[in-house]
């Protein structure tokens, strides 16, 4: 317990004094406050004390990660940090229903007086999307470019130095690639793979063919589908084709974490993969609920705006729209369902590798 | 209280022997059933039971809004039954997250033995759709057509018929159009009205150019944004511009009843136009909730597909994605802040006009 | 627009340099950080904020609501703060489910450096209870001790202050009681209710005689809570037995201003009772989700604390279930329904009166 | 994919002619349909639908679970699918808030021709219950009398069988108490685990000694609640005293059971423990929502009913408050912190435990 004498006073432990007096509008400098203005600055205040959360767990997952190899007792805690990240992610999408309460015409009564401040200057927001692993190159143009003009050299010079330090997707990319398990000893997963994909795919043409109310024009779009398919699976199972996607931002995963991913998400009822594809499932619902919240931003700023200019010079909501389907950290997360064959047709493990996937103590219970 | 002898007894009284005896999986039918198409299919029933829901309080409405002039008791009524809608709404958002406990690999379990069945066929949904506006001249094409193509002839005709009944698009505008007050006595609000965005759109040019952290690009750019906005001005305010506009598809609201949501949002404070004022506000949020609704469908389907084709034949998460912005019902409502002067250049309303917009027992209390 | 030369900063205009930067763990000074003490430290942070947010609005509704007689535009706008709050106490639910991804293992590694802090010595939740109406004399005696006790003196000062102040509670109390109608020429509506009231407990009487399904002894208690219901009934039409039940505690509001809310309630069709209608619904709904919160705390406090003391030496979860339901602010709103009759024998209002509940300019559209 | 000719029919498929066609209001028998008696029907079917979701995870998992000893691999899959049921909760509660959007005067409308029907005649709901573990034993005397007087003589009969068979409950009893590891070659977690309760007992009251804003009677009281906490402990690690408290009721686990449950809480770390963790930590949450979903549907029926008895004859939302806290499933899991003690205390596995708690193949990547 407290070895020093004071003790401990709630509103001085959360340094009150700070927090509820760090409100300060803007509008009362140039006439009368405008009411909702306080409820625009503690939003923004609420998402920011959310975002120091969120990098808190960010940071601390970075270099249980950056470790090779990783402790299984460290998986578990990876997971359950991620986890109450999307918890978090849960509290900031509420917080939109809030500040819709604001409407279109009262923020106009201190819209002007911010000019050109914008959220493009939240600094933890972009530091979170760096760790996630967004960078420069990931960004569309105006993304880009109109982010780093708008701080300060302190700001800026911080953000482009975190750039250059692994992200959780560089370190997600290579703990999958160092997975092993997928070739072990005379059992050669991807050969087993590649056949039971072949029979898949001439199952989907099939059905595509017998569509009997498909028109013509419809069942040759399928086909162009099916092919488009087919390619990806070619890519997957064929070096040089895979570089090619990848090169063209078809894939940001490294082939060999792909492969792994695939393999985690056909095999993880094995109780040694199990806590990854927990940690898999985490990544993909952080990355969901991250796109959620830029759905519903736009459609916020679209209502409060119309197709007024924002205050950081943006166009408003149709920028926002470009980014929400750009801006996805894990994209070959989604994408990974076309890679999955039904259960049916899954390659058998040989009882060998099965248990090394299990426990010593195998049948604790 | 009852008449009849018989007591009232829950089970049924709510038809659970219907209800919760129609759930037969097609998977047991070609061997072990899958677990999961159990929550595939009863997923799918609460949505259609809350559909249904929704219809019930949807063809409620359009009597009460299809009489001149609506009964101001009716108003508030008419308002609250949407506002349910809202709440239904956040039950469907949430009824996905239930679903995605269904992972891909599961999915697969049985999604071949689905085909060609799809969502398309959910006539309930589209009834919805029609009944708030949106019909086929306003689908995208591959959603017009292979949409009527799917469902059989009963169906089809029963929904070719709603589509020539009057939506509560149609009532909405019509209502909006005949509100008074526009011009009362020697009180012309356009006129005003005109000046005070002149004065607006001066003001915003000034931004821009001083805009010091802008380059001369993106002020070229901002200043075509703001020509466009502009335009959107002249053409409420002119009647030949409105009709172009309108006729290319960027207004679906007639002009008169735009120019009356617009009134309606400036001086929603004046007693009368309150309710009328909640009523545009919670249309806009049962556009908005089905707009939420149908961008986190696509993430899901994104997930459980990844580029695989829909059971329906369609591209899947593609297809959908196109539908989510395209698909709104009252994109005007969402357009509106476009329209709003800020409350310190509004025109003052004559006291007259606004004993007339008051109750005759003025102040209750 | 901005007058001054400094353009807006972000950063700057959110105060993030103290918002983000007070946040200081106590069990780092004892040995290593634990890492679940900063979500502790935010978490409670944003309660603070959103607690500031929410005397924003309650200050902001107390001067209004003060008027005699409170002008038609303001009932709105009270009604939409007071709307704002609910949504915000969304949030501060959904906010309870981030804290309980700390385990209680997790919080016992700085829970003891925290003694003797504690929730009760949040200043700001205290004075939205009393703002809201609650005020010493209505608290549980171990709350109403050991709150006082807790905080110092120039706290214990301020909200003592406070409570001299007129409450939410006092001045809806006072509003409902002017609200007139209830008698009219000659019209008076308590005769007619009092005759409608006869007529529905003798039904409710029959209902119980003829239950076959109830044992003698069950009819026996529910005769009881007949008897008890009528005599609500009684008290509510007779001034002397109110009085009495009213200095007991079953009653808060005055007479006059429950038998205001009853007839709003009733008649909260005719359009001048449907904002008051709106008020009172919800008064309801943030003493419903305050009610609700305090029941999710109580689950999460005993889940981390079991039976241990709480870090303020209360006895944790037991102490805090007692004023789940002892701290509503208006409980006779939520008794309400014992008075309402269907509407089939509701008393007609006169046309007079009814005209006089609607608009100068009837029938807008 | 489909072997025969016809292909699915989405409206076919989810038996929609039933699913939409059993709606049929009483209301209408005896005048005018009761519009709110639709959202009735439909939001008690819709929870119907659900109920029948959970009993199919239910029932899949009681005879995975009855398995000696169970597969690791099965011990996911259990989990996956109590996770499922917490989702569903979280649209239960949903649903909550469209029922509340029927205004009590509307509910009046219908209600005297429901009784003496009632919720209490939901077979499906006291299905999930007695599955759970909350056998006729276990409930309040109201509960237990009124709800089997209520149901007809099949549903009677089906659910007292139903009592006789392994409830979860049971089957998490058997297994907890089945789980190895606390005995290990010389290692005897109990002992250990004794000594560092007394130490952390002994501080627990130093705390209250060294309290100088405590009064002497509030000592008083703390030091009580210590004792009995102490008292708690010694039961844990003394059979006799267990049994007396199992007895009266303070435990419902057996000690065996109990004492795994704590083991599992305090070292699940160790990946062969970080399943049964979540297991565990699953069944909390599904308790924990239950319990939820009765407070907020006691306040809700306190809102609609006021003090009038229910529909079934109960007393309404007082008994609903009893039921609340007295049928939680796993109680002791909440309690189970009671017995945690901080990290810094906890006795430090032997190497060759650790090792036989990890997999084969230690450190996958």
């Amino acid at each position: 317990m407290r070895k020093n004498e004071t003790p401990c006073y709630y509103p001085d432990y959360l340094q009150l004094d700070k927090i509820i007096q760090a409100q300060s509008t803007v509008s009362k400098d140039y006439g009368d406050e405008a009411h909702d203005e306080m409820l625009f600055i503690i939003t923004h205040q609420a998402y920011e004390l959310w975002f120091k959360q969120v990098l808190h767990e960010l940071h601390s997952i970075i270099p249980l990660f950056n470790k090779t190899p990783i402790d299984e007792r460290e998986l578990e805690k990876i997971t359950h940090r991620l986890k109450r990240i999307t918890k978090i992610q849960t509290v900031l999408l509420e917080q939109i229903k809030v500040i819709e309460t604001m409407t279109p015409l009262d923020f106009l009564d201190f819209r002007d007086f911010l000019i050109p401040a914008s959220g493009f200057q939240s600094i933890q927001f972009k530091e979170i999307e760096i760790i996630l692993g967004l960078k420069s190159e990931h960004r569309i143009d105006f993304d880009k470019k109109s982010f780093y003009s708008r701080i300060n050299e302190e700001h800026r010079e911080y953000l482009l130095s975190l750039e250059q330090q692994p992200s959780l997707f560089e370190l997600v990319d290579n703990w999958l690639s160092r997975i092993p398990f997928l070739k072990f000893e005379e059992f050669n997963f991807w050969e087993s793979y590649a056949k039971a994909v072949d029979a898949m795919l001439q199952n989907d043409k099939e059905i595509i063919t017998n569509f009997s109310n498909l028109s013509e024009q419809e069942k040759k779009q399928q086909f162009t589908e099916l092919d488009k398919t087919r390619a990806h699976f070619d890519a997957l199972l064929d070096k040089d084709k895979f570089h090619q996607l990848n090169d063209s931002g078809d894939f940001r995963f490294s082939r060999k974490a792909l492969l792994s991913a695939v393999f985690i998400n056909l095999y993880r009822d094995e109780p040694i993969l199990q806590a990854p594809f927990q940690l898999l499932t985490t990544l993909l619902e952080i990355d969901e609920r991250f796109t959620q919240w830029r759905a519903q931003h736009v459609l916020m700023v679209h209502r409060m705006l119309g197709s007024k200019i924002g205050t950081g010079g943006s166009s408003g909501h149709e920028y926002l729209q470009k980014t929400t389907m750009n801006n996805k950290f894990f994209k070959d997360l989604f994408n990974l369902s076309t890679f999955l064959i039904p259960r049916s047709s899954l390659p058998k493990l040989p009882e060998k590798l099965q248990q090394a996937m299990n426990y010593h103590y195998v049948n604790m219970s």
